[in-house]
């Protein structure tokens, strides 16, 4: 049972979908195939513009949009409340002219009106970047609010939304976003492999006028640009099985319907958070308001290590979970609710084999309260 | 019936591993699975070090090798006989100190005797590049010959292998290979979306003392270095899916025995060339001697185009052909014998679409000739 | 390569449907997704009633038929132009009254004028049974109008179509069929394991009527009257992964559209059969216009076994056959064009290894001649 | 979640075993494939003779079985303590001499003393037959005794082990069986089509002594006893897929150890029971030590419809149970733990479900104490 923040499992017929034949790129039923990929991923995006898929998992995609979309004329501010959003700044500061940050303690998230503020007090900011979700800390940034401010200002705003979409309400335009990267691989419960890119008009026009864009690279969105259209040439070989994958993860997750998915990720992790508090555990997240509900990462009593918690609900329950990262490696467990476990059930088994790991470890954990907890959230 | 050079289809054990349970990367199942590619890989090569994934097809894997293994003090033989080999010298160029190019037609391959007097001539070359099977001509350069002098001379070797490996014998190390440069997503009839690197020792002491190799990036090959062993970290998410292809992969591979897997792919090849030839029309390779048992590029009469022969063979007989690209673009079209299809039924199958598409664009092919010949050379 | 008359091997998508998630049997998810089944067979069949799946191989059906439908009181009239058909009687003799046989040579079908004689001469013939295809003989009876002789005789009128169904234009109320057995694993392209029952009302009738129709049996048919809709119980468990893999086949047959399907068929097994003349070989039919579009029998030159032709044709091209049964069997080498090798490409490859394997027994056969007139039937 | 007690769940590693390639039954390749198998079940057994495989669950089989092995010179003394020792008594009746039998409340167990006093008494008993586990109500019957006093007696002794067989330590040699009827869809997670019979030589001897045994039928043994062997011919087509999945299940068993297997069947029924004990539940099983390993019944409080738990436990969970069945319907409700869900954290998974549909239903349960002392048996 895996219950991490990702890879996660794939769902059933995610799975299915990956064991279809594998056409050539350049045979027309390919081509046409790609084309309603991209189409259907337009619809989940709900952007005016049809998405990008890069051939690589989201690692890739974040390169790509620092080579592709920043360059020396750029003031960026990088807003920073976990180690996703202090990694991006990296990528971007080589390719950007200078890089602010505005950063916030871990288990927060930006204030809007901080933000605010910095722009006021920089009018030539050109471009602001946040990470929507950042799972080793498993806290959401308000984005529409920062979104707005950011549109305000006349910047444009680059979204790292790769484990948060589809697990929740967030979608580029509304959040006045001009550069959305996300990926399959997480809440849309496929496997990891590809980039899922919301380019806006802007964003292309940007990336047009942009003498550092990469071309015939790997790194390159531009080339990218047309490559949707059945008919149009493929700047490389895209991965046919991923592009599988992904289709039958779009059908499904339009099929269920993206507000019913919503909400059994939000369930999920609310019965999840009652129960790590009812077990006498803290969440990481300062409160409950900005806590995600695609992960949930609680603070580990300091008589255990995160390695020996793994290794026992593994052994003794079957239960993956994922660990820290950065400021929180060592100091936190993460049970990730994505996809095909974000399901209320899944939350109940995870308490289970948590309390039970740290019970064996002889922490003292009300395991019963912990999934009473749950199943109270569940029921209601 | 998809008789491309690939992305050719997968076998039916790598289809069902691709429907495999994705694992979490840090599962130490999967740490293991992983470390047990990588040993399975090497076994493939033949090769003392333990080959490299990388996580994109061999585009991705060729840019990585032209940022990675090249620096400005390099003085590079690139030798060119076809399209890709010409586009690496493009890849290769803006990281190396100067490119020196030898050419040969698109339907000829490279002479060992010049490569040889062309580093007697100069002594400061220091990496000789060349793709050993250009595609898009359907040659074979004589590789081991050449790594012979290249090794002579001093210099490292860097063999595009991507269309060969698997399908022919074709290992690093004999042939004095530094940086060899595959694909399971050709003779190995997995799906494309990983890159296999044969590395040398010189090699990795090349990488290492390169100051300009890429570093925290998708294009870093140094990062993976480690990667392979359970319990060392990801760089980056690895694309766990194609893993588990690639296992499939290379079980199938070495369970049948690669001499017999060469062996059908020569059988396959050499009765479609029998037939071409019977049908009246020609291969694009200058003599047989040359042409490649994995592809058979068959020359175009004048009076048809190529995307019209596509078209009908995939209407009529349900089978996909590739065309030319670069210098043959137009004027040839390629049958792939790779992985699955490496059989030399589909030889028969590709020479009866082929000559029935043509046949009915108005040109004059004798397909039952055709047909009678590739027979003639199954049965001996 | 698999061009037999059963098992064939299923399409892709049947494949990947046998894959899907095992249901429990009263987990209204499976029920509803039964009846769908149900439904979606009463649209191929396109027949007033909703067909029954019997839980096993057409085997099954067809004793289950013998059992239920028949009793004592039955004067039985069974048309007998092939081995199936012989072999339907005796299943059927130790249920009926009196088991009458109309036969003919097993290289011709059955004469309507025939079967009127009869029935003129047996008024009290109760029911009259016939296989629409032998496939051991590849010959097909023109049931439609014998079902119209039957029917205005008065009896009942009992068709085998197993090998024919979904491969050629064959519905149970147009031919007037009171009971038509066949099932998916022939020209539908699935796996062996069930069997699909068109029962018209008045076969209901008579076997709610029959004392001696099995109940709580595995033979019972009426057992399973109610079972389609979802709420009623099932007599036993349904075989799950046989019903997936239907599903995804008459979702297939019903997209490509049935008269699609027979088109392929019927165009495929005209090929085939212009190949095996133009070889030198001959047709185990007596006449063209009987001859089976979802199977070719060839009848093979005395100077060769069929069991050696079968082996050369596995081992040198990877082509399995069938061979006879009953009379025909040693006499003949049997080549299946059903479900996904319904395709004229197939034809092609069959008669290139057809005539390989018999070029190679010593057999003079034109393997050229074969290729070119199957294609030329294909271009027409 | 499919936590029932069969249809369960296949095992992923089955599920795609189920859709590898439909090989043709007589093809040398699945000729030798299929003998593989039976000898893999021999293991699995640890039977003397090859064991036989019914192409049909294991209905088809107590029928083949009742129709086989029985005649009207048996007496045959049926041992019921549940609904399907009861039904399997109907289906022998009409076969057999004369019918005797020794019920025992279906909460309770076969007591061996009165199996032989009633052996003692009637002399003449041919044949005893039992129900090793009645999953309408989780009991186990003591089989080896039972057996040592069958075998003393000189009867043969006949065993419905159907769904316990692979989930615990039950093997036909050392229990003195002679006709032992299992199948792989239930604790050997994969799909229902198939029944395996383990046929001790006696038992061979009396069935081919039997003249009113089937031949040529689907209820027929004799006719598979040689089936196993390449090369012999098959009564009728196999269920290919199903074979296939058998292939991978058995292998699955085989690798991971049938001793780990039943440790885990063993040691997730006990945390359930545990757990529904904490709850304020019952089981139905009147002692602990008869409880099955494999299915837990669980007494229903008289205030709730079984029908409208299960309901809310699938609907507000995801959580599919089974009901009761014969005496225990609408009395019960039956969590299994076959195959893949014998994992200790599927019974927390259960225990939460239910008592989370227990409570919104008005029941007065402690769900949390009930996962808390589920999670203290799985600990220690």
């Amino acid at each position: 049972m895996t219950l991490t923040t990702g890879p996660v499992d794939a769902y059933p017929e995610v799975l299915r979908a990956l064991s279809r034949t594998v056409l050539y790129d350049y045979d027309p039923a390919f081509q046409h195939f790609y084309e309603n990929v991209c189409l259907k991923l337009q619809k989940a995006l709900e952007t005016k513009t049809v998405p990008v898929i890069l051939q690589g998992e989201p690692v890739l995609g974040l390169q790509a949009v620092a080579a592709s979309f920043f360059n020396k004329a750029d003031i960026v501010l990088n807003l920073v409340s976990g180690a996703y959003g202090d990694g991006f700044g990296e990528w971007v500061r080589p390719h950007c002219g200078e890089l602010l940050e505005l950063r916030t303690p871990f288990n927060e998230v930006i204030d809007v009106e901080k933000v605010r503020q910095m722009l006021a007090s920089r009018p030539d900011i050109s471009v602001v970047s946040i990470c929507h979700h950042d799972t080793p800390s498993g806290t959401i940034n308000p984005v529409a609010a920062i979104g707005q401010a950011v549109r305000e200002h006349g910047a444009l705003f680059v979204v790292d939304a790769v484990s948060s979409f589809a697990g929740m309400d967030i979608m580029p335009e509304p959040c006045c976003v001009d550069m959305f990267v996300t990926g399959p691989n997480k809440c849309m419960g496929c496997p990891p492999g590809l980039t899922i890119l919301g380019v806006s008009e802007r964003a292309w026009k940007k990336m047009h006028a942009n003498p550092t864009a990469p071309r015939d690279s790997v790194l390159s969105i531009l080339d990218w640009e047309h490559a949707w259209k059945a008919g149009q040439p493929f700047p490389y070989t895209p991965s046919v099985s991923e592009i599988n994958a992904l289709d039958a993860g779009l059908d499904r997750y339009l099929e269920e319907g993206p507000q019913a998915v919503w909400t059994r990720h939000d369930l999920t992790a609310r019965a999840c958070r009652a129960g790590i508090k009812a077990a006498g555990l803290e969440i990481w997240a300062a409160h409950d308001s900005i806590a995600s509900p695609t992960t949930t990462v609680v603070r580990l009593p300091q008589t255990v290590t995160d390695t020996d918690v793994l290794e026992v609900a593994r052994r003794r329950y079957g239960v993956i979970f994922s660990i820290g990262r950065g400021e929180t490696k060592g100091r936190v467990i993460r049970i990730g609710h994505m996809g095909p476990t974000a399901q209320p059930i899944y939350a109940v088994a995870g308490l289970a084999a948590l309390c039970g790991a740290l019970g064996e470890l002889g922490v003292d954990v009300d395991a019963g309260a912990a999934c009473a907890a749950a199943l109270s959230v569940i029921r209601q």
